[in-house]
């Protein structure tokens, strides 16, 4: 199912969008669906018998403002140089283990919200990447199966990133990754039942109509289930979580001089098979 | 005031510490007083009116848990390098600017809570910091005056950290500092107005009664006014975010081999001045 949240940032509520494009109103079911979102099987049952049952009413999506598909995000953990096609693009080795950082759930926007350039940012760029929700707590965590079975959902992200403040600053990546609407998440939670590998998702961004990046999953240098299971190692993974799983090349930062870093106006449009589109508009913070 | 959340985790109720050692149950205080947690003025006038007029129920400390002070912390903004005797303890230079990294609210647990040592961990570590709690949001500010109206009150961390995991697993900090109780607060959040210069606050912590970091906040290389205007310039601080600005030497990181990493069994203690002391007993995960 393609669960989603729409409504005025901070007051979304729960929807379902159908193969035929239909949009389903789920926020008056009973009992609470939102457990639905983080792939609860009772909770996701309920919403499948509503729809079969066909009580959920339709919701006109003309001028309807799609948010985060979760609603209460405890943490995001990204993963730097996770492609190998970005890897050898910035002409450095694989790393031997998952390079390991931290958004904070305040960066999160919707799929179509405003990106702000930050001030006295002059490098700015993007990273369209696939969005691990979890549904179920993860710790020490030992198979491949534990992890994947962890998973409530699959999502689009973009990754904002402040090259200068990442890197230059003289610190840790954060400081260049947790600006304001810094990650765009959506439109949709596609629950993990629908995504059989989740290493064979075409990944697409473009800026101005121009494509940027093209890569796919298969590029991943740890997949979506080593992954998991390997951050489990190191804090544990509760139902509500984001892991962002990196990016592939052809970020601005990746390219040669002048590199085409984001200015207010810029126009970001980026996808990934089967999750859908996001489109942000970029402007000055 | 000194203000902190009492009862079991997860179902902690707001209190207040008198002068006299008195505890005072805020939770039937009507309107809600968490604002009062985070520094809100019509709040704390409301706490104050009730303390004058003697109405709020006395509550008995004796077995009662001490939570962390602040009931929903967004994000967890933790400082590195900012001792001017840490620096020095490790041969480096001061950095020239703040090294900022991230910890998830999840990490945070009570000040006398079970702080666990990771599986497969060796080198896990205390820190004993001065934790700045945001009561309003600071964005972009330019005045240290400006920052420290931002600051509802101070707290006690022990900012725990595992060092291998932090400094040889090829990434990140986020990595070494995210393990869970990773983060004991408290044990309460004493208000901006009772500290009118936080950097000349001394702390001490100790290992099994061990007197291992005593220094104080005199040493810090960028003061909290500067912190908080510094990280408004990267990411957005919100009402209930918390800075945690570094800690002194001494820290087993810092010491002669074999550097002496906790243990199962090991207790800390740790104190800052004005702002109590916390206890946490060490077990393995």
């Amino acid at each position: 199912m393609r669960l989603l949240r729409v409504g005025p940032a901070g007051a979304e509520r729960p929807a379902l969008l159908e193969d035929d494009g239909t949009l389903r109103d789920l926020s008056g079911l009973v009992p609470d669906v939102d457990g639905a979102l983080l792939g609860d099987r009772a909770a996701l049952t309920h919403v499948r018998a509503a729809v079969g049952a066909r009580i959920l009413p339709v919701l006109d999506p003309r001028g309807l403002r799609i948010g985060p598909p979760v609603a209460r995000i405890g943490k995001i953990v990204g993963i730097g140089a996770n492609y190998r096609d970005a890897v050898a693009e910035a002409g450095l080795a694989a790393p031997a283990e998952p390079v390991v950082f931290l958004k904070a759930p305040d960066t999160v926007v919707g799929p179509e919200d405003t990106v702000l350039v930050p001030r006295d940012s002059e490098k700015t760029d993007w990273e369209v990447e696939l969005a691990v929700v979890i549904g179920r707590t993860a710790r020490y965590l030992r198979t491949d199966e534990e992890a994947l079975a962890s998973v409530a959902g699959y999502a689009v992200a973009n990754d904002v990133t402040e090259r200068e403040f990442q890197n230059e600053r003289g610190g840790q990546w954060d400081k260049g990754k947790n600006c304001e609407t810094f990650t765009p998440l959506g439109p949709w939670l596609v629950t993990a039942d629908e995504i059989p590998d989740p290493q064979a998702l075409g990944m697409r961004l473009w800026v101005n109509g121009e494509l940027m990046q093209e890569s796919g999953t298969a590029e991943q240098i740890f997949p979506v289930a080593y992954l998991v299971r390997y951050v489990s190692r190191f804090m544990t993974l509760y139902p509500g979580d984001v892991v962002s799983t990196g990016t592939p090349a052809g970020t601005a930062f990746g390219r040669p001089e002048p590199k085409p870093y984001l200015r207010a106006g810029d126009v970001m449009e980026l996808e990934i098979d089967g999750l859908g589109r996001q489109r942000q508009q970029v402007k000055n913070a």
